[in-house]
């Protein structure tokens, strides 16, 4: 019994990681229909949405799966209980990337984002893509992710959020206001991504180690 | 046992109410803080929130001892873990109310919101109000929420908000960028909100009566 929950409670890890990769993926495919106006990159991200949904619904019914057939306890119970919790997070992140690309296919082929913020542009999705990426590794190398890493790469997604704000809002803004709540809402969306990765990769480490990052 | 289940799953329904309601009150507040420019009104969102998340986690502790104690099985298990998305729902409406009261106060004493974006607002505001207290009535009227319903709600929320972008987007708009990124961001935390509320009030009505809204 205890061996079979462990077998399940890493099938839904790898399902987890499935979705996390395909997360992944979405958002580094939405930043390039974003910055690089490319149609197909944003158009691919809205036509595999439905694949994160699919993977979503798999791990739910895998969880329920392991609920009935092995009715866990105690600490048990509270790892399968973080695994919907994690899917919910990579759920929303795939809808999120989803919300790049559709800003990206809405404006092209204009360029939605104005020179002065393609820096931190840039750089909020390389934050998003190395956090969505410490998920996808949890299960080869769990005790590779540190929750003070996780924390530091949140904090710095938080840093450049404000620093968005600051350009967009500054004297120098020459933009005008479509432009402005373009980049305000994708700064958003960058944000709640890494948000939902950070919550999702401190859980992952305890679905596959045990152990609670704090 | 089956009946104890029952009475188990009323508590969980009951304190999700709870959550509802306290998730009500915030927005309702918030939306006072917003269009009065009434910081008190703004700052009890925020002090509130704390009461929200502990209704939170008393409803997953609830919700795992029944997991532990009860063990269910097929229908009564999806009810039971259909609880915990619930839960996450109304949990995600009280950090949304936080949003839109701490735009107020970052504001205070300016008006956030323009003269012609107030009837908008308000009725976006408005459909939040009607969605939520569905919800907290559910418990004693359950089979007077209907699912077409609170689709109907949805659809004016997303009319709303594209009415609002409309506005923000057009040629008349004179209140520069800084007003047009909250009003957007505003805009995104309302029409969230309703969408949280919706997916909320479609699982409590099959949490009480065991029948699926679709």
């Amino acid at each position: 019994m205890r061996r079979e929950f462990q077998t399940d409670l890493l099938e839904v890890g790898r399902l987890l990681v499935s979705m996390a990769e395909a997360g992944r993926v979405a958002m580094r495919n939405a930043t390039t229909a974003l910055l690089d106006a490319d149609r197909a990159a944003g158009e691919s991200v809205v036509a595999r949405d439905a694949e994160i949904d699919a993977l979503y619904r798999q791990a739910e019914e895998k969880v329920h799966q392991v609920l009935a057939r092995q009715a866990p306890v105690a600490g048990d119970l509270r790892l399968v209980v973080t695994a919907l919790h994690v899917a919910g997070d990579l759920e929303r992140m795939g809808d999120l990337a989803e919300h790049v690309a559709r800003t990206a296919l809405r404006r092209h082929p204009a360029a939605v984002v104005p020179a002065e913020l393609r820096p931190v542009v840039t750089q909020m999705a390389e934050i998003a893509d190395r956090i969505a990426g410490k998920i996808t590794t949890v299960l080869s190398a769990p005790d590779a992710i540190r929750a003070a890493e996780l924390e530091r790469d949140d904090d710095a997604m938080d840093d450049l959020h404000r620093q968005l704000f600051r350009i967009l809002l500054g004297p120098d803004w020459s933009h005008g206001v479509e432009s402005a709540v373009d980049a305000a809402l994708l700064g958003r969306f960058y944000e709640r991504y890494a948000d939902h990765a950070v919550n999702a990769g401190k859980h992952i480490v305890y679905l596959v180690t045990g152990k609670q990052l704090t």
